[in-house]
């Protein structure tokens, strides 16, 4: 067995013609919800990963940079959450790690579910400025899923660096999705606590 | 400008060589943590990333698994950190995102330093049982990084869910690569905060 030097997660192949649909600008957050939840549902309907959706928009104008779906089963990375995946993809494509210096230097974090621990801790390096999230911890966790062990307070804490949040936009739509991957009996993919 | 639709991480050039100087087997947690701040320092000297590294061992037997170390600057990505390089290039090497049903089924990660609220995050994830971490916190913030909201008594709730923690470890050797770092006056690269 030889060492690996790379890390590489894609996109499934049918994300490229949900992005040709895409208007280029998403000027609410009501409609860039309906995109988060929109690759939720069809990361589920084509079984290319978790219930879970994500893009980056830049505030300024309402274009989308970057659009992710959960691939942790299918690219063997237990960190392939959608919203490591949108904000990485949005890194790669502008080459900066830091989104608070590229574009308006005001991009968001749109995700069909609220942030779990991991992903939470990773929006402060991100450079993103807002976070707006759709179902719940307690949807998520309705349907199985962990959230880890988030900081108390934590829109607080993501506020005082500077990042909006808002909560529970399109709730039920989003939550839709994670009920109806809890009723598929597909894999609920944490590891098995003691 | 077009959508990409994979995200890749590529480990620096000259750590292929590194690995084939390690011995397969590092059987005491100090041998391991010299491995972990070797990286750290290799990655300072090549310029290749931040100072920190991390492996994956299989504590039954004591081999490694994966090398990793910080490439947020050199991949354009902030996820980058040494943390989730180890675990995601063990999780694709073994072509499971579950470390903790693959080989022994008793993984560890050692990291040169202890982990971000991103990465402390991803640790329940990835299916290792325990974590080895050198410098500290207060470490790491006296070279000028931050290391975001963590929850209150982190050790305790990893310890929780079944996963050892040890700190501490050959903690001034993998602190002096911290302050090498910060006194070569290169990017502190989190976002500058409000």
């Amino acid at each position: 067995m030889k060492m690996n030097d790379s890390v590489r997660i894609d996109m499934p192949s049918w994300l490229r013609g949900f992005a040709e649909q895409l208007p280029q600008s998403l000027s609410t957050p009501e409609l860039r919800m309906a995109v988060a939840v929109s690759l939720s549902r069809e990361n589920l309907r084509h079984g290319s990963g978790g219930p879970f959706g994500a893009l980056v928009v830049d505030r300024r104008d309402g274009r989308w940079l970057s659009l992710g779906v959960n691939r942790v089963e299918p690219s063997h990375c237990s960190c392939a959450h959608a919203e490591i995946m949108a904000l990485s993809l949005a890194q790669q494509r502008l080459a900066n790690w830091n989104l608070g210096r590229v574009a308006s230097g005001d991009l968001e974090l749109v995700s069909s579910c609220e942030p779990c621990a991991m992903c939470l801790g990773a929006i402060p390096w991100s450079g993103v400025r807002s976070l707006v999230c759709g179902a719940t911890k307690e949807d998520a966790e309705s349907a199985g899923f962990d959230e880890g062990d988030r900081p108390e307070a934590w829109v607080d804490k993501l506020q005082a660096r500077g990042i909006a949040v808002t909560l529970g936009v399109a709730r039920q739509d989003a939550a839709a999705v994670l009920g109806r991957y809890a009723r598929s009996g597909q894999a609920i993919y944490n590891p098995v606590r003691p």
